[in-house]
């Protein structure tokens, strides 16, 4: 057996543990009673701990040092010298946290995300601020202990979007905000030209439950490697290549949250499904980052699932589903129903045109946090005078303002611009693949997504983790990841929407 | 800490490592996309190699010596005491068997299973007779490593039973035998005078399976701690006290299959839920051993679920399920039917009276094949004979005689007879817990089982793994394994039946 085969076997079993915790984690959001939760936690800490230490363990060291002497000649955007580069990023990382940071981690942020359920339930973002200081203090040294040449934000956003920094995003993001603000306020001066009431009627759960699998299903998603159930928070989780799973929820009076939800979650599951086989049971067997995983969430649920192309293929087949509803509605009309642009509070209920604002936000405030160049009491106030700046809207109270993300309570600091990220990159991948695909257009309005897929497969998801996202980006774009793109598209769409 | 408590602790990562595994099998049974099995073999593999290197490490063997130093002087029947009895006869064992030897086992049992599927499907024994040998001649080397004093029989039904004989098991099947071929023989000459026709019209699934949820929790099933899906082979997993889930199985055209079924998986789930809290996340949290489980499940499908007091308070309940179906069946007529006998081929068909002759047959047969006294060329032959002396019927061809189990194929060697175990000691049960609820006759009439099932979690669940079965019997029963009330019981029962 080579040195690399050995390896390959060692890191075959950290994915077995990795593969067991997320089916966990599925079970645990989908179908476990409540009962189980306590032994569920020490079961995934177990699970978390071992796979921690198969990772960082000496032997992978030496066999790492050993497959890379092997792979010398080999090119390097082989999969082998790509996953002894990955590997080596993920255990130098993984080698430099001490367990007893990771543990007082653990116990800071599980004790945060219980004082935030409860201060948001209140309203009181005072009762969370001194579990949020602790976190941050822990985050903090964390960055320390990963280490960091710009700035202390860079090692916490690169766990998240590997090689990002936060430089970069200050200028992609400067461009995003001086092309957004305008366009969010010419549209506030017309939001009476579109209305959804079309989307707010009674939709019952079974049918609406039918139409997402079918749209899953024309999507390309392979429900013989994979499923779909329900859960609070949608989700998608991936044990294997071969076995990609979903989640969504069903509103009754609210049309588009099964229906986008699935098709947000579906995009993320083409990507998984579309890693190819030979990286199955390493760790290149996964998205990018989570930036590039959020442009195929998007690409499918914005960029395809709310374009006139695709409601011509739909909305005959929604209209049988739901004939007393929809029957007298125009494919015009529905089009700009699901494109209706709203100023408002919550992030995750923001359109298009609007949703970045809200990332830009909280990418500024958290590296103020981090940085300590803004108080934590300061925080609400600095929320709030935000909104108004950005959006053009100012949360009543905490729990629709400052509380409402249960990202920070769980320490996650440098996660929230990889949502942007996505977005920004959604539109550069379709651009090409347009240019790539000249019947793309026709075969959307057919309902035949097999081309675009088929360009998402070779371009994007069949290399797995084995590029950094903007080596991925490159490969796939020819270009860097630029805020142009998606500003040109969302003036072209909505200019012409909110005429 | 203690040593005692160290040893808890490493006990801890084996419990969640098989916990976790369990997880993936019930996923597997239930919900999990066919292009996931590949993968989930692997990552089951993978915990199953752990948790077994976890509990036979050098470092569980100077915990057991220590422990059991400072737990000198504390009661035998303490939950320490007891776990480290039962813990050093689990490591004990599991150090005595190689893993090459482990290895070859799951090898030849996975690829047993697959020739068996296809000799069953095609009814060709040799066709399977090449893998049935190695899997024997891997069971007799098995059974050299654990060792044995009596009979080599006796190393592989430890496995299932602990402390069990084979001449033990001779004794009392003997006894068994004596009294019950002479009842189907007396039973089949009077077999017209049941008829279960009201059992085989059209039952709606989605009613069938919303009567067995209710049957469940009227029995004590904590959904709380516990839920049911669907599977094509019922079976109950659990993966903590608190988190104890059963499946079943519906056929719309014969009401006893899911009805019964999930009595039957809920007698096993109660044992597992009342299993003592402190018993949780310990090697002793589940049952003493598979034939003390199947005296719970037995006694709830059958001793309850079979009764007439059962149904005087589920039959009107029942007819509202299917008012057509059932308007006009008496109660005594409904006892009837679900009681009907019929000598039959198959063991997983069978009724109450003919069940144990199959499992008889498969005692004898299996205990000559490894003690190598019936040569395989030999069984088939041998297994018809049998089914016509025991229970008066011969099947036409392999795939309804001798290849209609799983188990063999499996390396399942003395496994069958604790199904038997279990049919006598549900009944010695029932009669101690009669005796000591004299209104328990009239409790069921009402629908009401609080008290027989606290006097199960009493004198049988909370104590889990804690006793041998012979002495957890003893403790329960204040006698010993027998035949007797069993024989009595069905006796009692079926000649008012078939008279």
């Amino acid at each position: 057996m080579t040195k690399l085969e050995h390896l390959k076997e060692r890191l075959a079993v950290v994915s077995d543990l990795n593969g067991a915790a997320s089916l966990l984690g599925w079970d645990q959001q989908t179908y476990m009673p409540p009962g189980g939760a306590a032994a569920r936690a020490e079961q995934l800490a177990t699970l978390g701990r071992l796979a921690h230490e198969a990772l960082i363990s000496d032997e992978i060291g030496e066999l790492l040092e050993a497959a890379s002497a092997e792979s010398t000649g080999s090119s390097s955007d082989s999969d082998q010298s790509c996953l002894v580069r990955v590997v080596r990023r993920d255990y130098e990382k993984a080698r430099k946290v001490p367990a007893a940071l990771v543990a007082e981690i653990a116990r800071a942020t599980s004790l945060g995300m219980e004082v935030w359920v409860q201060a948001r339930k209140d309203s009181n973002f005072v009762a969370f601020q001194p579990a949020l200081r602790r976190i941050l203090d822990l985050q903090r040294d964390l960055a320390h202990c990963l280490g960091f040449e710009e700035s202390l934000y860079d090692a916490l956003l690169d766990q998240y979007e590997s090689g990002m920094k936060k430089s970069e995003l200050v200028r992609i993001f400067s461009e995003l905000k001086v092309g957004l603000v305008p366009l969010v306020q010419s549209i506030s001066e017309r939001l009476d030209r579109v209305d959804d009431g079309v989307l707010r009627k009674v939709y019952p759960e079974a049918a609406q439950w039918e139409f997402s699998l079918e749209a899953a299903r024309r999507l390309g998603y392979d429900f013989q490697r994979g499923r779909q159930d329900k859960s609070v928070h949608p989700f998608t989780t991936s044990f294997s290549v071969n076995d990609v799973r979903i989640t969504t929820r069903v509103d009754e009076q609210f049309l588009p949250t099964a229906l986008f939800g699935t098709l947000h979650e579906c995009g993320h599951a083409l990507y998984e499904q579309g890693v190819s086989q030979n990286l199955e049971r390493s760790p290149l067997a996964s998205g990018a980052s989570l930036g590039v995983h959020e442009s195929q969430s998007r690409l499918w649920e914005n960029l395809v699932g709310r374009s006139r192309g695709f409601w011509k293929f739909f909305l005959p087949r929604l209209k049988q589903a739901f004939p007393q509803n929809l029957q007298d509605v125009s494919l015009e009309s529905f089009y700009r129903s699901i494109n209706r642009v709203e100023p408002s509070l919550i992030r995750v209920e923001a359109d298009e045109v609007t949703y970045n604002l809200h990332i830009l936000l909280r990418f500024e405030l958290e590296s103020e946090l981090i940085e300590s160049r803004l108080a934590l009491a300061d925080l609400p106030e600095a929320w709030n005078s935000g909104m108004k700046a950005l959006v053009g809207v100012v949360p009543h109270n905490d729990a629709e303002g400052v509380l409402q993300d249960v990202h920070w309570s769980n320490g996650l600091i440098g996660y929230f611009p990889t949502y942007s990220l996505g977005n920004l990159l959604s539109v550069q991948l379709f651009e090409k693949a347009q240019a790539a695909i000249p019947a793309l257009t026709a075969q959307i309005e057919n309902g035949d997504f097999a081309s675009l897929l088929d360009w998402l497969r070779t371009n994007v998801h069949q290399h797995g983790r084995k590029f950094l996202p903007s080596q991925l980006i490159q490969l796939a774009t020819g270009e860097s990841l630029q805020a142009a793109p998606y500003l040109r598209y969302l003036t072209n769409k909505y200019s012409e929407i909110y005429v």
